[in-house]
């Protein structure tokens, strides 16, 4: 059976994503959760749905998606089922699921509104544990969206910064910033591969032009490189250092591939 | 099979999570194993007490508990094997379990003392991977706590600041704070439930009153709330804020519902 | 079936690990996983080798062992699959899997080469889920190191800094430092057992002469020990407290256990 996969901002230190898989093994002892990360900034929306479009298609088909960053929980926003591509998606309608919905492609939606698919008491400030989980599990087990609640026409969608061509130049912009520090962009790095026919190089704030290369190795050791990252996009990086750090890149920097020939 | 729970201080920056789970797969590879959180601050077994009450009941009838959190590890302690409820648990007798024990009703507590139950060698520092963690794999499969070793009629209890009743008030403390800040109380929110019938609302220390609700967004963003919490208690928070940075909050501190006539 | 163990410095904060585990998944999706740690500190191979060192016996039979700290990845190092004792390992030709080999006793050392083990598309910056992941899950299910590559006469292998005997000392160094404080040294907790017909104590810089027990609690509260580690070193420690923070300890420094008479 495909795995249920958890994405929340529920830290490590208490037992939030603990009772969320407790609810999970309620429903199918069976179930194999995996966990994407539970160290979202608190009520990071945004990273979140980054996040979840980064690694959606490393997983099997069939993964049941919980995204759950949900500050508005217990409110009037709704709880959404999606299936999109080969997957399915459960979390709270904030956004959160809509890069990926968008990548994936977004099939079907619906709010999660039967009962009989949550956990018998619905805590007003824990949806995660009390509707989000179990009704991962129970599409998991292959009970229909339709079953769920009604299918939806709009849900809410967070603009993705997507990358620009301006003559010779691709504009972007740094949009996460992992734990090595390396600078990922909104730039698809298959654009890149378009213009292999010239030189280019990466021009990002605070730091020296940047040569693209396929790996951190064929810079030497401290000395910066704009790889095509590992889901897709293309990320500014420092061989064995930390590009963040080094250069002072913050999400939302302006990064543009630009021809050696305009140096 | 209903799965393991673990709750440690062991960190993940270390191995040690990582080798209670080998223990546990050398007796059981098909077991299911949930953390519940391995980040309890060192040695602080009242934090881990807390937090085994407060999930406990999230979980399915029959999971196993191994709350290990044992600064007194290899001393004269005993080792526990417990049924209390629906629940197993094991861990050391330092009060560890207590609280969950008292709240589950604890129905038989023995000292786990048989030598065919532990890994091969026990080494006196790591109890969790030697004793307790292939104790919770016999009991999920099915071995009674009697083969374990013999009914304990005594075992350490910490005292759980119940909250007290004054007149029209309610008093009680900050038990726990989690990591959005949220600052979970002793006071039972179905207490609170009783008072509907008139306003109310809760004091504590360097806030403005704070009013009753039953959600965050019941409030204007960063405004300070009162709700009923995923585990039962009245946790003070602020709608998309953090009420323990907010307003200096500490494990503790006294917090009072009082009708808003007091004011 | 036995199961596969992840030691990496992805850390707990991006997808990195949950792409790993979902790239096993899609191998076998009946895979147990069992995380060793992810917080190994980014690009430190020689941290990562002593973890798996410490904690690979604690694990049954026929464990895979996925080790992926790789700062070089995308370059020239080869990706190894092992056999050592009953165990198998994998990860990157850089040292990270020496120390387990050598105490394992490294029996078959193969480059994974076969594209049909890997992911269909093999990105040059996250071999750990397109090459080494699957590489694990099919060696769990059986696959022979043989069908992944070719047999290896010589590997990357980190120099084990070993204890040295002089006259009545034994002399090594400070290995490791876990998260509770305690310094585990190069020392082997059998070779102080061989001198158990005379007292002994434990010399370290900045501390006074260090008691050797036989665990935490045989000293007062505060007072530092040597103790017998859960892996097998010799660790020097705090009873309820943090022995590094207090001596000033660090990887590397020197530690002598010494006859009292020495004193």
């Amino acid at each position: 059976m495909a795995p249920i996969a958890f994405l929340t901002d529920f830290g490590s230190c208490d037992w939030f994503a603990g009772s969320m898989k407790a609810a999970i093994a309620a429903v199918d002892p069976q179930a194999t959760v995996i966990d994407i990360t539970h160290d979202v900034k608190p009520g990071d929306v945004r990273g979140a749905a980054f996040v979840l479009r980064a690694c959606a298609a490393d997983f099997p088909a069939g993964t049941v998606f919980a995204a759950v960053v949900d500050p508005g929980v217990g409110g009037s926003r709704a709880a959404l089922a999606a299936r999109a591509g080969d997957y399915f998606f459960v979390g709270p309608d904030n956004g959160v699921l809509s890069f990926a919905l968008d990548k994936c492609g977004a099939a079907a939606v619906h709010a999660i509104r039967e009962p009989r698919f949550m956990r018998p008491k619905v805590c007003a400030t824990f949806h995660g544990r009390d509707i989000f989980a179990p009704a991962a599990a129970h599409i998991s087990m292959g009970i229909a969206l339709e079953q769920l609640g009604p299918a939806l026409r709009q849900w809410v969608r967070l603009a993705w910064p997507s990358a620009v061509c301006e003559g010779e130049r691709i504009i972007g912009e740094i949009v996460y910033i992992d734990r090595f520090g390396n600078a990922i962009t909104s730039i698809e790095a298959a654009l890149i591969g378009d213009m292999r026919g010239r030189k280019n190089h990466v021009r990002c704030p605070s730091a020296p032009p940047v040569p693209l290369a396929a790996f951190y190795g064929q810079v030497a050791e401290g000395e910066p490189v704009a790889v095509p990252g590992s889901s897709g996009q293309l990320e500014v990086s420092v061989n064995r250092g930390n590009a963040a750090l080094r250069f002072g890149l913050e999400i939302g920097d302006r990064v543009e591939v630009v021809p050696d020939s305009a140096a």
